[in-house]
């Protein structure tokens, strides 16, 4: 039994007593923000409700296998002719995050807000927040079942693509026995867990393992072996054919070396600015360096854009990252 | 319910009945091998038993941690004094992969053998082989319900620790709902999932990355992009710092590459012979391909040992796969 039933309840009413709604998960969306799209279609076509997906830009290409992925109309290329009244956001911490979905919520829209990161502020008319959620799939599932709906492989494989992005493969500190015996029962319904994590977590094009490639040749460490750090510029991805996109996961490397503590990527993203990606083992708060250089984050992944040259941020940030340990 | 309930009682008999034993996993242990013969020696100190626990060789150093894992006696450098009668073989599919341990095994030993392997011939006096299990761990963690003997985090750990290397973090097709099922029970005891994924799956020393950093610089892939390889010698070791254990992994490389079918590792080995790993991403059967050469495996897991220089035989080798693609 959920503790929080009432919101259930709620969420459930908001679903089942209008009949128009618009889907909306936040901008650059990820596994899990798809997959709870998606989920809460399938969830309002059990129960032969109208509804439009909608995201301000394209899905990943690596989920378009996803049930009714083609479905999610990517805003930029294809504006609607409506606003809608009824709104269920998923996966969006904030209302900003929904970007420019937001144009086409009418004046006065009811929002459903059904998310699970900590910070949410709440912006829904009704919210549905589990903090203690590894992803909004887990939410969708549980809702799911409080619905009596029956759940078939198509939405076990998306819950299971959230749950298994978001949880990192089920590696990241949010893996839960509950999100263990989740996924338990998904396999159940015969969802493709071992094809799915190939295809999500696994499978890297061409150009992308030859970015992490060229990335790897740069890798530096500090002295005490506890600071390591690699850099990319636009060249790099030039010259390999890689898009931006493809950056993701690189700073894990050099943050996986035995012995480091803060890893770290640095991209050159014009002749006066670095983006940094700072990722920590535990010991040192990244979200508090970022913070110090007017950027944000978590306490072992964050991020900062800083002016200056690469020469100029590099030793700026080491700096900073040896104050913390 | 166990469906195999009278091996599980006649492995109980034999632990139970008996005082002293030897436990032994295969040579060069991997995750399962080693959580597997601490879980029988755990299970055994829940019985009051005497027991030695031994390895032909040292365990793996990220396995050091583990409840008594110092207790494993290497026996390349501490010989026992005595042979046993009473032997328990853990995640040895025949005989042979006790290696040296069988040196202590008394003449008419009686031996309770515990593996998943398909391929187990059924070498002990008491067989307890369990080939849809996940790995011996899983059967392990069965025994200790089915004997009612009441788990704790130390035995937990344990568990987790051979399910996750065996199912490659939960991503192999041997993760069952019954995996994700028994994971789940395991966090509940308190077994830090996360940190154990870190260790077991996602650090590497600095060596072991260079390594890896030297060998993607040489990867190769075949003109349709199906076959990719990359190759390793005694130098890039040298140079770099790193030991044997650490090629492990690198094949998935090539092998993760989108639309890649066989992903090949080759490690000059002397003068005029070559190891190759072969990975498959399903359609080639790669244990075909090592047999052709004198070598075996699985079918997506494979390798053999071939002379002649690298230059030979790799165009050997790509055409061999290209026979089966
Ligand atoms: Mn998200
Ligand atoms: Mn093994």
């Amino acid at each position: 039994m959920q503790t929080n039933e009432r919101e259930f309840r709620q969420a459930q009413r908001f679903l089942t007593e209008h009949d128009n709604f618009l889907v909306v998960a936040h901008v650059q969306p990820d596994g899990d923000a798809v997959s709870s799209t998606l989920a809460v279609g399938w969830l309002l076509s059990c129960l032969g409700k109208k509804y439009v997906m909608v995201n301000e830009g394209p899905i990943p290409k690596r989920m378009e296998y996803l049930w009714e992925a083609d479905k999610i109309v990517n805003l930029s290329s294809a504006p609607l002719e409506a606003a809608y009244s009824h709104i269920i956001c998923v996966d969006c911490a904030d209302f900003r995050r929904t970007g420019k979905s937001s144009q086409y919520f009418a004046e006065n829209a009811e929002i459903l807000n059904i998310d699970h990161h900590p910070t949410n502020d709440g912006y829904g008319t009704c919210n549905l927040i589990v903090p203690h959620a590894a992803a909004t799939v887990e939410i969708l599932f549980d809702l799911i079942a409080f619905m009596d709906l029956n759940l078939d492989k198509d939405a076990a494989t998306l819950i299971y693509t959230g749950l298994l992005t978001d949880t990192g493969g089920f590696r990241y500190s949010n893996t839960t026995p509950k999100v263990m015996a989740t996924a338990s029962k998904l396999l159940e319904y015969g969802v493709d867990g071992p094809g799915l994590s190939e295809l999500l977590l696994e499978q890297m094009t061409l150009p992308q393992l030859r970015l992490l490639t060229r990335a790897l040749n740069g890798l530096q460490i500090s002295e005490d072996g506890k600071i390591s750090w690699v850099s990319v510029n636009d060249e790099d991805l030039r010259v390999t054919g890689a898009i931006h996109e493809d950056l993701e996961g690189i700073v894990n490397y050099p943050r996986n070396i035995q012995g480091v503590e803060v890893g770290l990527l640095f991209k050159v993203i014009s002749e006066n600015a670095v983006k940094v990606s700072m990722r920590s083992a535990g010991k040192v708060d990244v979200a508090r360096v970022a913070q110090s250089f007017g950027g944000g984050g978590h306490v072992r992944a964050a991020g900062a854009r800083i002016e200056g040259t690469l020469e100029e941020i590099v030793p700026q940030v080491l700096d900073r990252v040896k104050l913390q340990l």
